[in-house]
Formats: structure tokens, C-alpha cells, sequence
């Protein structure tokens, strides 16, 4: 059960109101966001609510069967649209394109990015300076300074970044230099990570984990917004199955489930979705046209000599023939 | 090693080339399709074809480094083309809807189908007769009559049909009232069933494994193409993972990726794909931008009565929808 | 619901008793197996056992709330036991091992092994002489004529011989030749095979799918008792996940899940469960205190010589060893 | 490639060792342990040892193939023995078993486990105060407080334990209060904890990521280790697939190859590798006998009143049987 509070709500009507749930034995979370102010009731019970309907300070009741709440659609049929400032918006209509380097590299290789989206109409760069890597002994990303040179580099041009965030100490040296955190798949039930996230007024995509589900995705979504930040985006990425032909399995299927599931904008990831040059355009056109808000890739101007995800990697006529298509279609659709 | 042989080879030219084969440490096999005729040679040594090149009665050779061969990419590039006759065509640039009951249930149940077909301009219907039941108290189709009865409506209407043959008894009962033989995925390896399909003159259609790999689709089709049978096509259906949001995880890697290893059509089967009715239009969106040949999907006059599968089974109005955009989206692309 | 028919039924009775329940809406199935009659009514009301349980010629009435009727336990809470003949139990307290090459490879062979098995007490030989390979272009194995000298040793030398059965018209072929026919993993849902099974009175060894549950394998078995032969055993061999640094995982939760939904022996393949030769004996320890009521293993006298699965067989001396070990465990537990 | 420093090594002698490395085009990583020094080199071409084993500071030279280093058992092959002190010692021939509650419950609950571990022999208390849930409305553990008190508890009673560290900023707080850290599934590749992990002194277990692989696995402790820690164990605890029978598939085949492929010891986690009551018996003799250092179970007084996990703990009745059984296994083995 989700309660939205009216702004004018006083602290006793609160008071009341918490206890009045209280006594029909649901337990109550409070959670205030940067839009509102809700009271997730959980329990059991049937509940009636007549019971507490009548009660001053109240904007709307709704009745959650999900397990999750507040990412639920079924209380919010509409969908939301996340706004990165500058008149960048994504979801409800609006599609997103995000592309750049696996891991940022250096000064050369953000200007050659920059000027490639900004060719094609891109607002959106992707990159990583903090790179989870299974071996200790790989190059784990230039770091914060690496960022710090990037964001400025991307703002002098009117572009927003994506990148993710690792730890919980990071939220507060990355939080002026990024416009979107990403939440990586090792981390999608990293839950103190999510927790401080949610006290963050910066939208935040979480990837779905390797082999998470598609439930688990939505929990995670909903730590996040019950820690006081609705600025949420969702990303399929593929998930590990026994096929080898693949890096991943991308789960085409999670894109209309999702949807149908969460008001959450919904984002494709074809470079991890199959892992295989040759075949990210079709799995990022495919992902177009079943309902995805957005679609992120990776590109580099010599895949070959990336220093990460070479294998995955478009060059820049590959991208630029993929937006192409991909804005072809979306028209269509 | 693929070595097409000349229409005029003499027998003698035939044994003396088996013989060189044979001398250079290769294992030979002998295939006579309805096209060709061809010696596969299976061995570990690295092979000179300067040393049977010069021998008479070859009309090529192909070193097709693949461990399946005829089904290979390698030694045909273009696009193998199925023909069932009266126009109708599958593969190399002819795309083709399949659509129908999960279970052929009676005439009346027909009728509709193929008129809801025509008006729709879709050629080729689906349904079973002999179905694959988990638990043997369940309806198992209405087996041979029900065939003769449905091939000679479609007949009357110039409709095609495909339809699962499960066991190597039925290629016979079956063979004249069938357009396209379908292998189910519970039958994939079933080995002896695809040598005797190797030895029709039918299309044949093989779905991927319940949880086959996509190495292992290619191979059970090379036992058909080396038994005999050229009219081949593959279709992805949905893999088994751990995901519990829809029937199956339809892998929409697997299209661009069989399309670039075989010369055969790949068909989509969203249906089975994703297992929710609501969901089956966009994986079937899906799977047509991403490459596939067709798409085969289920449908029923009232799908909440259909005999088995409803609940992933489109009604009328909504295959109509998806067969427009479907072409619209195919046009584009 | 299983109707156990008492032996003096007469066939008015039969039919009154199948009129009675086909009047309560439950579908009934009639089976006779080696051992006894059953009706197995399906339906999905509430059933009301007073309803029937008057009528003379029933011995006993079971509520069975699987789906799978008469291979649960929820019927037959007692073990059974297969009687291989003399004296070669298995099951319901009777441990079982089975060893032998994956493919018969020849009389020397075939001696080889008998004379190891001799020597090590143990009393069921298994080989495959029909090999399902994914390669049409592989060694399909010796075939009938194989089978015909094989057991022409084996019953010289008391021993019991089991061995894979691909198709239907293979079963009457072998019938006279094998004590035990095994339905390999990729034919568990080859329902017409399954179908045949039931009309012999040999016993059969199901293997699980590659990726197949522990119900559909509970499926699987209906099918062939209920076709009308109760001598079955069940078989885990590992199953398909994504791990590459086995074969297969084995599933050891299988075994007591298994024990506890069935009275039928459940069999462990360690060999195909791991894949690797130094971890077959652990698993094959391990399934024995699990509860297995037997265990088959691949042998060879020269494991890197063998025809097929070299990479998880054991030497004879290994063989001996592990032998030695399963039977002082199943001794302590 | 592992370097292992002498004592005595000068740091001119460590520096002219970096250098010459380096000038081999073999990266450096410097580990110092609580019991050594090593230098870890990274590299791809081949490497003649000759090139630096004559320079001075050197203990010993090891050409580790593995891609992780200084976990692999082939540069140590004698198993690492954990001492938690007080004579309690895991891996070489020391079996150790550590069982308690899901969630420290408060002060009865861990006085009553407690008296339960003593009465049985058994040394190690397993309980969460920090709880990884799916949900953010569910009960999250006791936190600090529940594991001072219970800590204190445990001291007085010569009872080690294990609990699990979720994020970074716990360590610290965490550290006097523990006698070992338990990375759990979901935190198998937070990697910033693991380099944290690395700067303590206290044993670490870490558990296999949801449907991590054994050498991701591997990797990770590879992470703890390069950071200063050499206090590692593994813990085997199910494997995510597509069967639902079971909570997760018990991976038993990791046990041995985990044993091939490292040195550290490995216990199995039966409670969540089954997930079932009745069968984490079973499982946890099979792991017993399958090779396992030891065996982590959930115990309650009462199961079906605990926190959670409830339906995979056993009672201490079930508890002693177990304990006698894996012991008399453990002997005979």
C-alpha cells in the first residue's frame, strides 16, 4: 500500500496517520523524495481502506499486489521521464541514445567521442573510470581524475555522462562530476550501495545483475526510491545462460515485461546484451522497436585498440549507420 | 572438406577420388541430395586440395574449417531459398509469416484460421496433430485424420501447412498431407528422426533445443542435409534459463548469429518465445529487425478456449495488427 | 486418484466403476502393468472417495496430489525393487553398480570389462553399442550385431547388461538382448519411445534431460508406467548451467528430492555428471551417501584409448578403488 | 608469474628485481601478507626464470599458468590451514563445522545456539547481523549492537564466529567483533570490499557469487589475497539454474575441483545450496565425503519461528544427528 501525503500534511496529522496504519498491522516506511512524500505500508491483512481514507493530510491511496511498491505501475500507469537538465529527457516518449568507450581512456579519445555524438545528435556519453574487473591484475580505470577531466570536457559541449559507481566512499567525490550514476550488474544487490544512492538527488540506472532476475531488478529499483530518489532508469544487459555462441543472453523478453511492470524508463545494452561486434546493431534494433526508452553502446574510434570490450566495440561509421537506423525505427513505431 | 561433385562424374572417378580422400588420412562421407551430390571429408590433418584437384568429376571444393559442413556458411555464401511451390517462398530476401492453433482442434477450428489467413495474406499455417505432452494424461492431438482433414481444407485454399512429426512411424502416415515437416525442441537430438528426414523430399523446420546450444541446431541440421534433404530451416523458440517471468528467455542473439554461420532461413517463434500473449508482438517486432527470415506465432478465434497454449496465443484482431507492422517494419528495414 | 482393481474383477464391474467415475468429471486412464491393474482418474474437482469406495473389484484408492500419478510416492510409500534376475536387486536397500565402457568397442573389450567386473563383484555391465552424437560424421557405435555378442558374453559370465535404446523400432531388435534398456538424456521426452517402453516387460533406466527437471523425469516415468510397465529406475547425470569447469553440474539435490517424491531406485551417473576423471570418484562418494540406490561409471582398461568419453573414465584400478570405497560407505550409512 | 621474497631482501635488491621484470615486459604487482612478500608478474610473453633467479632477495621463483596466481595450488601445493587461535583450526585435515541461526535473534537465541554448539564439539557460530535482503521493507539484521552482544556471548563461552561484512565502512566497526568475515553471494565480486578485506587481519570466507563461476570465485579471493591477506577460505553455496525443486543447485562437483585448483581450504553451505530442511542432511554428507574442509548449516531451537530461512534450518535434534554423522563419515573417509 502506497499513501501519497499532501504537502500541507502537519506533523500530527502524520503522527495519526502512521499510527492508525499501525494498529491494522502493517508496518510503516517513510519514505521523501525529491517529488513527494509517501507512507509504504506493508503487511499481510486484507486492508480495507476506508479505514484510514477518511484521515486529513492524504494526496492518494493505492493499492500495491507486487511485492515491490513504489516502481510498481500499478499505482503510476504513467510513465516517468527522467530529466538530465538542458532539455535532455528520456522515457514517456522520449528515446535516449548513450554511447562511448567501454573505459575512458584519456583526453584524446573523450574529444574524438564528443565530437562523434555531437555529429549525430547524441546528448548522452558513456564511460568508465572506475572498471569492475574480475582480476585484481587488470587496469581498473583512470579514476578520478580521469573523471573530473571528462566532465569538463563534456560540459564545455553540451553533453551529460553516465558512469558507474562502484562504492559507496565514490558517491560523494563522483556526485558534482556526473550527470547519471551507473549502478553496474556486480553491484544490482550491492544494497548499501543502493541505499546512500538513494539519498542522492541524481538520476541513477542500475543494471540488471548477471544473473539476476527481472523481480530482483525491480527491488533494487525500489531501494533506491524508498531511500528518497525517484531519478531511477532500468537496463537490460543480457544475462549469463550455458550458450557460449554469446557473452551474454540478451533477454529481449525483459523489455516488454519491464514495462508492463514498472513505470521506470527502460534501457537496452546491446554491447553487453551479445558481446559481438558484428551483431550489437541488430540486438540494439531489436530492442528499438520492442518498447525500449533508450539504448546504450559502446563505441571507440579503433575498437581494436580499446583498452577494454574491443570485441563489443562499434567504430564510429558503425554507430553512426546504427543511430541512423535506430531513429528510422523508432519514427516507425 | 566439402567436395561438390560434377552432375557427370563416372563411378570410377567417384571410387578413384574416395580413394585419394582416404590415402590423405580423411574419413568420406557420401551425400546425394535433391540438389546435389557431394563427399564430405572428416579429418584431422591439415589438407593440400592441390591433391585432389586435378581429379576429375569435381565441380568444387570447400575447406570449411566448422566441425558442421553442409549447413556452413563457409562453402555458401548466399541464401538457401525453400520453395513449397505455388510461390511460395522462405529465405534470401522472401520473408514468411506462419500462423495458427497450437493444436489443430476440428474443422470449424480450420476454417477460421484459414480465413482469418487469407484475409491477411499470410500463406503458410501451423498447428499440431501430434503433440508433446509432458504428462501422458493430456490431450495428444487428433493425430492422422485430423491431418488428412486439415491439408485438404488448406489445400482447397491454397494454404500451406507445417506440422510436428515426432517419431520416424509418422514420416510415412504424414508425408503426403504436409507442406513442411516441423521437429520440435524436445525431439532436436532425437538422431534417427532427422536421418529419416534426410531422406524425404520436404521441407524440413528444426527448433532449437529446449536448452540446445546453437552449435547443437547446426548439427542436428547437417544430420538431415547429410541424410539427403537440402530443405532446410531453423527456428529459434525461446532457451530454458533460471528467469521465471516468462515461459522461456527467447535469444534474440541466436538470429544474427545463425544467420551469419548457416545459409539456411531462420524463422522466430515469439510465441514459445516469451510464453505471455501481450508480449508476443514486440518479440516479434523484435525478431523481424534483428534479421529473422519469418516468423511462425499462434493464434485462435478465442484464445482463452484454445485446446492448449492460450495463454501465449494471439487472437485475430491481434495477429492482424502484428502482420501489418511486421511488414511495415520488414519494408524499412 | 489411482483405483487399484482387485483381481477378481469382472468387466461389468469395471465398466460400473469407470461409469461412476467418469460421472464425478474425471477422465480415467485403464493400465495394466506386469504387476497389476490401476484406473487412474484425472479431474480437478474435489473428490469424494465414499463415492466409489463401496463398489466391489477395487483393492485400494490412493489420493494423488502430483501430477504424476503412479510413479509418486504419495501412493506407494515402500521403495520398489528391481528384480534383474538372479539374484540382481536394485533398489529399496539394494545398492547397484553398473560400469562399463561408453561404447562397446569389440570382443576384447567386452572381456576385459566382464573380467574386471568379475573380479569386483559387481553384477551389471553397461556399453552402448547406438551412440546419439551430435556430429552425424562420428562413430554411431557397433550396432545390433555388437549387442548380440556382447550379451552372449556377459550371459555367459552372469552378468546383467544395460544399454541406451534411441528408437522405437530398435526395442524389439534388443529386446532379447538386454536386461535393462536406458532412455538416454536426449531422449527423456521422446514420448513415443517412452510410450513403446511401457509394453515390454524389461526394466528401463530413465536418464534426466540434459536440462530437464526433476518433474518432467517424474513425467517421463508416467509415461511408461502408466503404458504398462512398472520396472523402472530414474538416473541423474548432471545437468546444463553455465559453469564451463565441468561437463555438467551435478545435481546432487536431485537424489533426495527424488527419493522422497518416488518409490522408484534412483541411479547416479558421476561420469557425465562431472565430466572429468579425477572428480568422478568423489561425486560417485558423494551420491552414495546422498541415498542413491546405485551408481554407473564409465571403465577402460586404456581410458585415452577409448572410442568415446576417454576424459571421465576410469582405469580399472580406479574402478576397483572406488568400488571398494561406495561399498564401505554404504556400508557406515 | 609468483615471486616469493626472502626476509632478508634489501630494498635496492627489490628494486634492481623491479626493473629487470619490467625490462621483460612483465608488469609488477608488490604483495606483502601477514606471512610474506611477494611479487606477482604479469605478462604474456614466455618467460625464461634464468632472467632473475640469480639475482639476490629471492626465496623462491613459480611459473603459475592460472590466470589468478597466489590462490592456485599450482606454486603451493600443501593446503592452507586457517588458525582462528584457541586451538581452532580449518583445511589440511582440520574439518571444521560452523552452524547457528540465519539472523542473530537476540540474547536467548544466541545463549541457546551457543549451549547447542558446545554440547556437540562444534567451535565456529555462523549468524547475520547484517542481512542482504531483496526487499528493502524486510527485517535487515540486528546490526552492531546484536553483534557486540553476541560477540561478548561468545568470547565467554570459547566460541569463534563467522558473520557477514556487507560494504566497506562496516570492516572497521566490525573488526574487534569478529573472529572471521563472510563475504556473502551477492558481494562475491564487490570488488572495493575485497581490496578492503585484503588490509585486515582476520580469516575471510568468501562464498561463490548467485550463479558465479569457480574461477570468478577464484578471482576474488585472488583480490583479497594481493591485497595482504592470506586468511582465505571458500564456501561452495549453490549455483542458480533453471530447476525449481530446490532453492539453488549444490554445485558438488565444485568441491573437487575447487580442491584441484586452490590451496585454501573449502566448506560447503548445504542450507542454501538445497534450500529444502529434510534435505540439507544429505547434501552435507555428500559434500562431507565429496572432499569439503568443513560444513556452514542453519540452526534454530524453533526453525519455523526464526527470522528467516526458516524452511532450510534445522533443529538441534536434526543438528546432533548431523554432527555425529559427518564426524563418523569425516573418519571413515
Amino acid at each position: 500500500m502506497i499513501i501519497q501525503l499532501a504537502p500541507e500534511i502537519t506533523s500530527d496529522q502524520r503522527e495519526a496517520l502512521k499510527t492508525q496504519i499501525s494498529s491494522l498491522k502493517y508496518k510503516t516506511n517513510e519514505v521523501r523524495t525529491q517529488i513527494g512524500e509517501y507512507i509504504i505500508g506493508i503487511g499481510k491483512e486484507k486492508f480495507d481502506v476506508r479505514n484510514i481514507g477518511h484521515l486529513p493530510g492524504i494526496k492518494d491511496i493505492h493499492i500495491v499486489s507486487d511485492d515491490y511498491k513504489l516502481v510498481s505501475r500499478k499505482w503510476k500507469v504513467n510513465q516517468t521521464t527522467i530529466d538530465l537538465g538542458d532539455g535532455v529527457l528520456i522515457g514517456d516518449g522520449h528515446f535516449a541514445l548513450m554511447a562511448g568507450p567501454c573505459s575512458i581512456e584519456g583526453e584524446e579519445n573523450i574529444v574524438k567521442t564528443i565530437n562523434h555524438l555531437k555529429e549525430n545528435g547524441v546528448q548522452i556519453m558513456r564511460g568508465g573510470v572506475f572498471k569492475p574487473r574480475s582480476s585484481p591484475y587488470s587496469f581498473r580505470g583512470m579514476g578520478i581524475e580521469g573523471l573530473k577531466l571528462w566532465y569538463q570536457l563534456a560540459r564545455e559541449n553540451g553533453i551529460k555522462i553516465v558512469t558507474e559507481v562502484m562504492q559507496v566512499s565514490q558517491i560523494e567525490e563522483m556526485h558534482d562530476y556526473v550527470d547519471m550514476f551507473q549502478v553496474g550488474a556486480r553491484n544490482t544487490q550491492n544494497f548499501n550501495l543502493l541505499d546512500e544512492l538513494g539519498k542522492v538527488d541524481k538520476a541513477v540506472m542500475i543494471k540488471r545483475g548477471i544473473s539476476g532476475t527481472i523481480d530482483e531488478l525491480l527491488y533494487s529499483a525500489e531501494y533506491v526510491f524508498s531511500g528518497g530518489n525517484e531519478k531511477l532508469l532500468l537496463c537490460e544487459r543480457g544475462i549469463r545462460t550455458y550458450e557460449r555462441a554469446s557473452r551474454n543472453t540478451f533477454d529481449i523478453n525483459a523489455i516488454p515485461i519491464l514495462k508492463e511492470k514498472t513505470h521506470l524508463p527502460v534501457i537496452a545494452d546491446p554491447s553487453h546484451g551479445v558481446g559481438i561486434r558484428d551483431h550489437v546493431e541488430p540486438v540494439a534494433l531489436a530492442s528499438t522497436v520492442a518498447g525500449a526508452d533508450g539504448v546504450i553502446f559502446e563505441i571507440h574510434e579503433k575498437p581494436e585498440k580499446a583498452f577494454s570490450d574491443g570485441q563489443q566495440t562499434l567504430d564510429y561509421e558503425e554507430s553512426a549507420k546504427l543511430i541512423r537506423k535506430m531513429r528510422a525505427l523508432r519514427e516507425l513505431v
